[in-house]
């Protein structure tokens, strides 16, 4: 079993799906690992420290494809559609591809891969049961994301975070509000009340009220909430427009008293909820932030544009898309540990084995034989 | 009496030198308080809140000087050399100003200001006596420079500051290096205890020690370190350079083991003391980040450059000059106080009564009646 990593090609990825510690786990269980040269560089892992783990070196991504028989990715296609078309022409029937892909977001590129005939192994699609934490990516990258939210508003604010009671005199504490308590919304509060911040959180589902007031922070209720806001799979779900209009309204009567917001509130494969209007963006005091980790897809800040810097009236609007691979060192580390964690679910006795009655691998896999066969992309494509 | 505060116009500062809420308590004193327009803008402050507070305002920074007796600023034309040159022509005979003016570092500019008769107040001069605690600029602005090196270093850096253990695995904490515990290192160094990193920080104090370790942070002790490193104003002093070079290679030593480095070791009108080689910088791990709070003079650090970014081998040193006006609401608000404070000293029944035999007005005073007056900068300027 050869497995491959290559060097991540989407603009301003700087993450590695494998860190030079995870080496030893694979080759234990029998894999050769090959190293695409320079892999590691940009998240601070020098090639120096994968041969001293053990690995071996490639020195393109063509020939890390052509000896793989599994092939480790922080973005596959789906999720680097530019750069990563090129890959396609690379894979060979019955490989495995691991790596994020963006299934429910971007099928046509999950078509293009099933007819190169490759396994292509979708991360985000890992189902979230007990056994499977270990190699959530979603959650790994966004306690990252989190974390880095918290800190790019406390950088653009024009205030400290923590109270100060000095001699010259007293300052306030900033007042944050995270929207979305999800596991990149609790990082956010957990960062923001380290850095001494007042926080207030909300989250549709009643059940994150308990998680929210375990940091400390104090949790915003709308009474119309509704039973029922999280799927099976713990997200949030889609709820209708007139509960979002009350809801909007609600989240702008706490802008108003907030000196930063951090929406967080993503609903996978799917355009994103608009949780603050421009009319509650504008209710915020002069030189506030306001940051929104779902702008990729349509955004929860009606004013947030991806990845651009939006000055309105005083108040800063970010919409960063990837802030993960901002802390490049820590996000591959844990996303190795995932993705580690996952493929070795699939070895026994040092050989591959695609087991399908194993919740992890079926509900994974997305293409197989030509064919895309999850049945949850199947019923989104209209296949039978 | 009437106060005028001018809007700043150095490249980039943001502060303002009194904020709305300060306005009544010197109209209480007697004072007529006189705004150039837009003045707070940048900072947070709109006219409309100065208006509220009772403020009146003028159009343009000649009116100001025209109309006022004392010219409140947060940077006069001694650490505003170019676009404060203005300042000289509007300048009155008799006119007090108060502001930051750079006295053992730009000895040329207060010569000029003393050939226009104004009374110049150079606030770094303040004494630090313990009446004049809540007039210390240099405190006030130096707590917001330690904590916002703190978070410009977890910004850059590719970690985390705190230690994570997730179901993706352990993370280190991020190790931080302060050098220099006075106010901005104590504060960098609290600021990053609260992110969760650890933290080791040396100063060549060994009255430091305690006050590094009330923080939670580990005192890196050098043993050589002299008695008598901090002179009667409480400043650390200059120690000669036998002394320094063993310094360098202890320092060295723990940047070797240090995810950041912030260094804060700056002496008032002096170069800075070499603290960090770059053989020293080059010791730390690959994105590591080094940040040296005393770059305007020289810097502790050798590859520092006034505010410019520096890569050397994959580590990113900062050398950033103006790290207060980046957070401008809090370091206005802090400005105000202090300054506030500085001129009702001065005030007796709504009267201003220049009292020499006041510690803190003969200390701060540079010029009178055309003359350089205080008796350290007539000594440097070997006058009798």
């Amino acid at each position: 079993m050869i497995v491959a990593v290559v060097r991540e090609n989407f603009p301003g990825e700087q993450r590695v799906a494998l860190v030079p510690g995870s080496v030893p786990n694979l080759t234990k269980a029998g894999a050769i690992v090959l190293i695409e040269k320079g892999a590691g560089a940009a998240a601070g892992f020098p090639d120096q420290q994968y041969a001293d783990k053990g690995a071996e070196f490639v020195e393109s991504r063509q020939e890390a494809f052509e000896k793989a028989d599994v092939i480790f990715q922080v973005r596959s296609f789906g999720t680097n559609p530019e750069a990563g078309k090129a890959d396609l022409d690379y894979m060979n029937p019955g490989q495995i591809v691991i790596g994020m892909a963006d299934p429910l977001g971007n099928l046509a590129a999950i078509q293009e891969v099933a007819s190169r005939q490759a396994k292509l192994f979708a991360l985000e699609m890992i189902p979230r049961i007990t056994r499977a934490q270990s190699m959530d990516v979603l959650s790994s990258q966004a306690t990252i994301a989190g974390y880095r939210a918290a800190l790019l508003a406390a950088i653009h604010l024009p205030k400290m975070y923590p109270m100060l009671m000095t001699a010259a005199g007293t300052l306030s504490p900033a007042r944050v509000f995270v929207i979305g308590a999800g596991v990149a919304g609790l990082q956010a509060i957990a960062t923001a009340k380290r850095l001494g911040a007042v926080v207030t959180a909300y989250d549709v589902r009643p059940e994150a009220k308990e998680q929210i007031e375990s940091l400390g922070a104090k949790c915003a209720q709308l009474q119309l909430d509704a039973e029922g806001a999280q799927d099976k799979g713990g997200y949030a779900k889609d709820l209708g427009e007139e509960f979002y209009t009350k809801q909007r309204d609600f989240m702008g009567e706490i802008c108003s008293e907030s000196d930063v917001v951090i929406t967080t509130a993503a609903i996978p494969g799917r355009k994103s909820p608009l949780l603050v209007t421009t009319y509650g963006i504008r209710r915020m005091p002069p030189g506030s932030v306001a940051i929104d980790l779902a702008a990729e897809r349509g955004g929860n800040i009606e004013a947030s544009e991806p990845d651009q810097t939006v000055q309105l009236d005083g108040i800063t609007i970010l919409g960063p898309t990837n802030l993960a691979s901002e802390i490049p060192n820590h996000a591959s580390q844990m996303f190795s540990h995932n993705i580690t964690k996952f493929l070795l679910n699939m070895v026994k006795e040092k050989q591959l084995h695609l087991n399908m009655d194993d919740d992890i691998i079926a509900g994974t896999i997305a293409t197989n034989e030509g064919d895309v066969v999850n049945s949850r992309l199947r019923e989104m494509m209209e296949l039978p």
